[in-house]
């Protein structure tokens, strides 16, 4: 099936169908953090720092940054964000902005092969983006809206979606570098927002054979325990055919929503992850010497054979 | 879509594909409960009569009785524990037992239509079970084996199915009376069981268009952290089409997975169920008058439209 491969300098993450779901961190995104907003405006970035490192250590296979903060320089500070990130984790990036100027300064300065995001079903988004797409051999985000808006109707969102692929064709860019995002709606709002995207996700897998993102927070937006929702949605979207989300891997219930669904996917070869990451440790006092649960380094447990 | 009305003497629940997931509490089942074993073999219901309340406070909408107990007289057992269950609780039962004597012995008892649990492919256990399922007016379970086994082929346990379903037909059984159970291996031990499952439960809702349910906290034998394996398989089976579990609702985590997956499938409207649920209290010293977040009674709290 289909791989879509993004890169640093020194590794490779490859989403796929049959492949571990990838976690995109989603917290490098000034959007309604003040602070955050502030310093990267002023050129502190100590905190994009530490929410890189967490949210690696916390699972994240990919990053997303976003530097959208109105009236400041956004290229600049966009770009000046991802050298700094590719200087102390060596996971590939999103770059995401709305702005072509800032994913074009963020494609200049990026080491490896990026995943864009995003490019929409509008005809100018289409046409500016693309380019720059090809011309960096990266891959993109393609939203399922367009001009009309974001419909309602998962067919008409697939249709969109089926055709941003198309004229990425036509711009010499494979299928294999599309990433097609369903658009997740608050469910809170929309009952049937969770039963349209399962939809869409099954059509994207089967009839365009796309890999698939999407904002998956949005889902629990305005609800209590968020945390739950989002791994529902998580958990049954994977089941879909879903193969990446930009999310917060920060959120314990996150991360094993993700884990458990890949154990029930069969992407977890004998239940090795899941072992490792949850065996309880040894009672206190039993002997070190089997080495059952001690500890190797700061994090990793030793693996063992599945039951 | 199929709708399988299961009843006490006062109340009806509904398993189907439009309605939320029903939780059957497995708790009342003394395999590999020996105090249990021993207090039902000696008279002693306390511990039963403990657990069916203790199930249903946490949701159970059903509750499955088993009195499986090696050496007991398990018919006259499992009359007692029935009527007693029925005294004190008004949800429908499951009558759980590999004896035919038992589920007779449980039936004739039984106020109301009840689930029993279960019948085979096996030609011996079709004939015997059978006939009683039209007697006594019930619904039955269908697990998806026969004299040749479990096969780890979804399309052949869906011909089991196919079979049992007929069969019952035959015996004057309409499909909604049926409930079929497509096995659920332990994935430690099947990489593939939860696909093999999800396969089995598309087949079933979309082909023979039947309810399901299934022995759920199975899949997690021998791994760490049960309750996330279960809460992953849960949630993406009822991704999947299934529409109810034997299961334990006396893990959070199990409820909690149930209720986002039906938040998901657009089953709670205006996500009622989960805001009543997890709306947090006030903070401390909030005025009380807007009335958001106050108890009513001891567990409830006032339900508010969503977002």
């Amino acid at each position: 099936m289909t791989d879509t491969v993004l890169s640093s300098a020194t590794r490779e993450v490859v989403i796929g169908f049959d492949r571990p779901f990838v976690i995109i961190g989603e917290r490098i995104n000034p959007t309604g953090r003040k602070i955050l907003a502030a310093e990267m405006s002023a050129g502190d970035f100590s905190r994009v720092e530490a929410d890189a490192r967490a949210q690696v250590e916390a699972g994240a296979q990919m990053l997303d940054v976003n530097a959208g903060i109105p009236l400041a320089d956004e290229p600049a500070i966009l770009a000046k964000a991802i050298q700094l990130v590719q200087s102390i984790t060596d996971v590939p990036l999103s770059i995401d902005s709305s702005i072509v100027a800032a994913l074009e300064a963020g494609l200049a300065v990026y080491k490896g092969k990026a995943l864009v995001n995003s490019v929409t079903g509008e005809e100018e988004r289409l046409e500016s983006v693309l380019p720059l797409i090809k011309k960096y051999g990266a891959a993109v985000v393609a939203i399922s809206n367009d001009e009309t808006g974001i419909s309602e109707d998962p067919d008409v969102r697939f249709e969109v979606a089926k055709r941003i692929v198309h004229r990425a064709l036509d711009h010499g860019i494979p299928v294999s570098d599309i990433v097609v995002d369903p658009l997740v709606m608050p469910i809170g709002a929309i009952n049937r927002a969770a039963v349209q995207v399962m939809r869409l996700l099954h059509r994207l897998k089967t009839e365009l054979k796309v890999n698939t993102t999407c904002g998956a927070s949005n889902i629990s937006f305005g609800l209590p325990r968020r945390n739950g929702i989002n791994a529902a949605f998580l958990t049954m979207a994977i089941g879909s055919g879903m193969t990446s989300a930009i999310t917060n891997p920060l959120h314990p219930e996150v991360v094993e929503a993700v884990l458990g669904a890949d154990v029930m996917m069969g992407h977890d070869p004998d239940c090795a992850r899941w072992i490792r990451k949850f065996r309880e440790p040894p009672p206190t006092g039993a002997a070190g010497e089997a080495g059952r649960g001690r500890r190797e380094g700061g994090h990793r447990r030793r693996p063992t054979p599945a039951v």
